[in-house]
């Protein structure tokens, strides 16, 4: 099935000449033919089990104001989730906190190759492509990934509201969890999630092959629930990453 | 210039069922349109500089053997060096071992970026597909790289005959490298190149990010120089990647 349809990731800002480059793998909850509302309700299909609500307005304002480029996913996490390997349960998942994702349910080999072909690769390819362009150009860009979380998960609310999540080189997630911390926000280093929940595949894929400084962003969503929310958030935030970036140069000249 | 032409990786045995997924960067010695022979001299042109002699040859044999896809890079490695990250200056070298390359000489980004995009990104982009719809359909590939080295360097001869080289994962390269020494090759680990002289690119790139087992191979070429001797190293060494690969699997099962 399907095995010629392919949804490209979309980019914006793409002669943007600052050295970060801005990820979204959340940034939508459409889900298009041939698969469909994969049996969920409206509800659900709002919900963040189908997206990171506020996420891309937060990275088109972070964009903006770095000179970023951003390459976004546009389609649910639930068709495929652009931040799991194709051999991830979570790449495809049959469950999603308490909600159950019919369409998900035994799916065969075919309809996930199929899948991992339509999304994950075009997604992928592209961010490839953004990277290893400003490689041969000379520049050292610097992979930033942009999410939001759900305030109350499995009934349990969440203080937290900045997280930042590392993988292998911890450099940049520090500094910038240092600066949220300075600029007032609750900030937790690798929380609500780490690179032990399988969350740092796009670090791990597009930025520590090439030894590229990166970080993931994790904000509380109700803190990015509308348009005014989410400008704020960026006009806090740009200058902490323009801050901890710089700080890598620092470090490295001084190296 | 040339910002639209593509050079597509090649692959054979694409069905393959095997868990071994061939790669073989340094197959070609052509010098296409638009960038020709880069001023060097015929002889220049079928040196080892090139290209690594008796490498495809070898990995078309393993391919065979062993049921594995092989994916080959279909120009030159002056032209661009898909083992190479964008931004690494043996990506497109002025020099290789005693030789200038004058067509390398003063690249400008714009051009470094145009062989980016036309040979390292569609390269990579077929490796990954690859690699992606096998992990898709359940199978755990494992990659493993083929290249040859020249007998003398800088005037010296090498004595090793069978280099096997890792990256952070020196699982498969070990078991390797024990079953070529038992096959009655000079084998060694990590020779006459390691990981820390950055030729480990294509490993880090499509194995690490996936927790795939990984090696690179590297043959003396005078020991695969015509079609004979290619298919009589392929015949000992297919048994040895073999057993190394179900020996993971041994490993993988008692953990």
């Amino acid at each position: 099935m399907t095995a010629e349809i392919a949804f490209p990731a979309c980019v914006e800002n793409r002669e943007a000449t600052g050295r970060v480059v801005l990820v979204c793998e959340h940034a939508s909850n459409a889900m298009p033919a041939p698969w469909g509302d994969l049996g969920l309700t409206a509800d659900q299909r709002q919900a963040h089990i189908a997206w990171d609500p506020g996420a891309l307005g937060l990275a088109r304002g972070l964009a903006l104001r770095l000179g970023a480029v951003l390459v976004h996913a546009p389609v649910s996490r639930l068709i495929y989730d652009c931040n799991r390997a194709p051999d991830s349960p979570g790449a495809m998942p049959e469950r999603s906190e308490n909600h159950d994702i019919p369409g998900n349910h035994g799916l065969e080999q075919s309809a996930r190759a199929a899948r991992t072909r339509a999304v994950y690769l075009p997604f992928h390819a592209t961010l490839s492509a953004e990277i290893a362009r400003r490689l041969a150009l000379g520049l050292r860009p610097v992979l930033v990934t942009v999410h939001s979380f759900t305030p109350v998960y499995h009934g349990q609310p969440r203080a937290v509201e900045f997280g930042v999540i590392h993988d292998a080189d911890a450099g940049l997630a520090r500094a910038i969890a240092a600066g949220g911390a300075a600029a007032g926000l609750v900030t937790r280093l690798n929380e609500p999630y780490s690179a032990a929940d399988g969350v740092t595949h796009t670090l791990r894929l597009q930025a520590l092959p090439y030894g590229l400084p990166n970080a993931m962003l994790e904000l509380r969503n109700d803190l990015i629930a509308d348009a005014p929310a989410q400008e704020a958030m960026a006009d806090r935030l740009a200058p902490v990453i323009a801050q901890a970036v710089g700080g890598l140069d620092t470090v490295a000249r001084a190296g």
